[in-house]
């Protein structure tokens, strides 16, 4: 019975996804959908990455949160569109959130629209939103065995970020079989390591983003 | 529509929670419901606590993960009765889970269940399994703002456990803070500091569960 019911709820989801899908291509928006656990560093890449690009690409945020608008007010300081979602208590943004957000959004003035999904590497990797890249983050606190018991969140991100590289010797955290893992799983997946305190591999993160973001407004 | 389906699953889950709790209190099980995002020590928590309790009380743990077997095998080592429960997707563990779960259980040689939840700060919290007692972890690396934006795990769990302690001082994190607003969102809330790591906190924790047992025992 749960199954029925979840099947009805992805169909609907999945309706809207590819409305967003078509508005976003329509206007040159490149969305990108960015997940990751409770304080895995959604925000501050975001921050991070909007240091690097307000000087080359037009930048829009929609935040997801169950409650609060805590993470879009630290956003306050760039000066960028960001519209705050409240989930009251759903567990992941779906595309129907989304579309309504796009209403209180001028589309035709971004590039990258970077939507920060609720904390939980679960939920979110099952509802799509209409991105064209789907991000990830894992913090180098949660373990390097985090694809094996979370694997549909990484098998099917097209980027991994590993944040928090400055706490790798405190614990056992092996990053060459976190990527032999996550690779085997999803071959074509694309890893950067960052530190987003000490803003190690932050650089290279951003260059390869504007880049796809380029290239989405070409294709 | 959504909420309307979402009350019909919670309703039969409700049920079936009770049935569970009566179970328990008729066996004389203490079960704790453990929640806490992906990495923030689950399973580091209950090894711990095996160590510290293991000549003092008959423990068995129900493991539940999207996928794989790597908690309960972690737990191989202390010869106690483990049962992985593999949820197949689902983001929670559900008291439909628990009762097939505790099928394969002698309930009778335990005085301690401990039930480790599916890594997730959001959806766990909706669905009672009929524990006695509702653990959560919050790791430091996580930082201290959780709870404004992760409100229904923090105000509706019994006891708080902050661990990796240790990482205190590399980051932002403010325990004084996480303190106020916890205890503003939850007064009756325990809180123990620890780390899993160092053993710093852990003897606390471990006496003050073992009294909870025999207090639910002797109730």
């Amino acid at each position: 019975m749960d199954i029925e019911v979840l099947e009805g709820i992805f169909d609907a989801n999945e309706k809207i996804a590819r409305e967003n899908e078509a508005l976003f291509r329509e206007r040159g928006v490149m969305a990108m959908n960015l997940m990751a656990s409770p304080g895995a560093g959604k925000t501050s890449l975001i921050a991070a990455t909007l240091q690097l690009l307000k000087e080359k690409l037009e930048v829009g945020v929609i935040e997801g949160d169950i409650a609060s608008s805590v993470d879009a007010e630290k956003l306050k300081a760039y000066d960028i569109p960001v519209v705050q979602i409240n989930t009251g208590g759903a567990c992941h943004l779906d595309a129907i959130m989304i579309q309504q957000a796009l209403a209180h959004m001028d589309l035709a003035a971004i590039d990258l629209l970077i939507i920060e999904n609720v904390g939980n590497l679960v939920c979110p990797a099952e509802f799509k939103l209409g991105e064209a890249l789907r991000a990830m983050i894992l913090s180098v606190a949660e373990g390097h065995d985090k694809p094996l018991k979370y694997p549909l969140m990484f098998s099917d991100s097209d980027v991994l970020v590993v944040n928090k590289t400055d706490l790798i010797g405190l614990g056992d955290f092996d990053m060459a079989e976190l990527r032999e893992v996550v690779t085997r799983m999803n071959p074509d997946i694309v890893i950067f390591e960052v530190s987003c305190r000490t803003g190690e591999g932050l650089g290279a993160w951003a260059d390869w983003l504007e880049q796809r973001v380029r290239d989405f407004k070409e294709s």
